[in-house]
């Protein structure tokens, strides 16, 4: 007989998952007479409940870091989620540490193994400009996920886990040439950035001349740098200097879907339409992406198997059972309805 | 002298903030020439980077732990970021850790206290049913955040930071009865739960009571079981079905800005107007709330004072500066675009 699961558990008392959780954790708004009989169902089944308090018990202090830059980013929240539900499950805890925009990850990486026992790290965002000879000081297995790399250095070094930031952005910016726009401005980093904003932006110009658009870098709009990167705020005070410049343009890619919807916003607020007046489309494939009104048109990134595969491969060198590995996920366009065909 | 910030240190040199960072970090795509500048600007006056590596060279191994029920809540993201910063800010790391719906967070508590050096913890999220003596064990200090309580103990054992759920579930609820509305249905948690969602529903109770507004089980809505409670989805699915009822009403409540979203999309999505048709509102007051299309009525809790409070008196109970405190945040009253006079 397989392990039974606490739906099983409320299938056989015919009542709902949380009223089994009642139960189990002793709520006082549960009828005594409901509670006795998922006790009795519970203690017949053999079920276990699925409790991380067991789990930790049989754990031996074993810890890895995240480090993330760009914390707020409404991207990294779901991943920081999948990452600690993955490394629970190894029986493991994990310290979180926010690296600020200026701040060197690799330098604080090395304090962090120095006074915790870690066992490994994952480096979430930012971009790694780092020498080789730098990386490899830090001498425990990591992974870089979601970071955009400018610097060149030895496979063997770490593993990398993303999405092809140029090929995906390359994908959208096509996708709205080829529903007849030419006037497309883009809201990315600023242009002396090597992050991954570089990288989407790049993408962009490729998809603009391919399609034989000569790119006006009068549409090439950068985020402020006196307000926080990849926000709505930013995106909506960068569209509301494009609208107000009078440029002449039809479509803007917003280089995330959080500066995406900041630019929808701007667009409604001045009295205008998403997509009868601008189409807008973004980048990362948010759960508020699709419920946004309009729907907003994106690169859907593959969360979960992101986060899934850098605590997968962390786990797998740590445990010396695999050498480090490039891993790149492919997106997936999701057409919403903030573009339109003209 | 007071302190020079990066923004000195940009405002001096005439450029960016980003640019000066890249010159810190030794970032590749720098103009040579500006970087001299800025480096030199900053040892002439003598400028510190903020860096957390540093200060982390002068940290002894101090942790605090937080433990999260409901960890996809944006709401909590923000949260978790304040409470990682102020944490930073005081030389500390900081553990997370997520605590299932079903769970026993103290229980978990017990263990991580048992296997790390942990000096205190903050619960976020989630409610409280625990006995005193089950609470007594916990003999580090521990402050909750946003957790709903319904047991009854001593205020000795612990620090509580928070709205009054009841109050501004009311003041919102009363708002709509206000401007008209007297059919005003309700998406919540399920009904025997002991939870925040609990609470605000009595809020909205006595609210159409005061207005003259006998409650209609029938507008009553729970959250679905089996979907990931307070989120969009189970906002879209609760309405889709509310709207598919053919019930009367004008109004709806949902208990978080997630919810309302996901309720406005699926009124959006069958053909109707917010707020023409139906007025929306929410609570938590996040920021997709204001940019979403309408901008949604809602609750703003203030996440940063709320967050910074939790870390602040965590703190003097460790450094047994202080007692522990009850303390209640007000919330306020956003009126967006998703309400109107009927």
């Amino acid at each position: 007989m397989g392990t039974i699961t606490i739906k099983d558990v409320a299938k056989l008392c015919g009542v709902g998952v949380s009223t089994v959780s009642r139960a189990i954790n002793n709520h006082p708004d549960i009828n005594e007479e409901t509670k006795t009989k998922i006790m009795k169902v519970i203690k017949e089944n053999n079920y276990i409940p699925n409790n991380s308090a067991r789990n930790l018990k049989r754990s031996n202090s074993k810890m890895i870091a995240v480090l993330i830059k760009g914390i707020s980013n409404p991207f990294f929240s779901k991943m920081i989620k999948v990452i600690e539900e993955e490394t629970q499950e190894r029986k493991y805890s994990f310290l979180l540490h926010r690296v600020e925009e200026r701040e060197d990850e690799i330098d604080i990486a090395l304090e962090l193994v120095k006074e915790k026992k870690l066992r490994g790290i994952i480096f979430l965002g930012g971009y790694f400009t780092h020498s080789e000879e730098k990386l490899s000081q830090l001498d425990i297995p990591y992974v870089l996920c979601t970071v955009g790399i400018t610097g060149k250095w030895s496979k063997e070094l770490c593993s990398f886990v993303a999405v092809d930031d140029f090929k995906e952005s390359y994908k959208i910016v096509d996708y709205l040439c080829k529903i007849g726009h030419k006037r497309i401005a883009i809201i990315t980093t600023s242009l002396d950035d090597t992050s991954i904003g570089l990288i989407r932006y790049k993408g962009y110009l490729q998809a603009l001349r391919d399609n034989n658009i000569e790119p006006d870098m009068k549409l090439v709009r950068s985020m402020k740098d006196d307000i926080e990167t990849f926000t709505m705020d930013n995106g909506y005070v960068v569209m509301k200097e494009l609208l107000e410049s009078g440029e002449d343009f039809t479509a803007v890619f917003a280089i995330s879907d959080s500066i995406a919807i900041g630019a929808s916003k701007a667009i409604l607020n001045a009295g205008k339409s998403v997509p009868e007046d601008y189409s807008v489309a973004g980048f990362d494939g948010l759960d508020i992406a699709s419920y946004y009104n309009p729907a907003i048109t994106t690169i859907r990134q593959p969360v979960d198997e992101i986060a899934k595969a850098a605590v997968t491969i962390l786990f797998d060198v740590i445990k010396k059972k695999a050498d480090h590995q490039m891993c790149v996920f492919p997106g997936e366009l999701i057409i919403g309805q903030s573009t339109k065909l003209i």
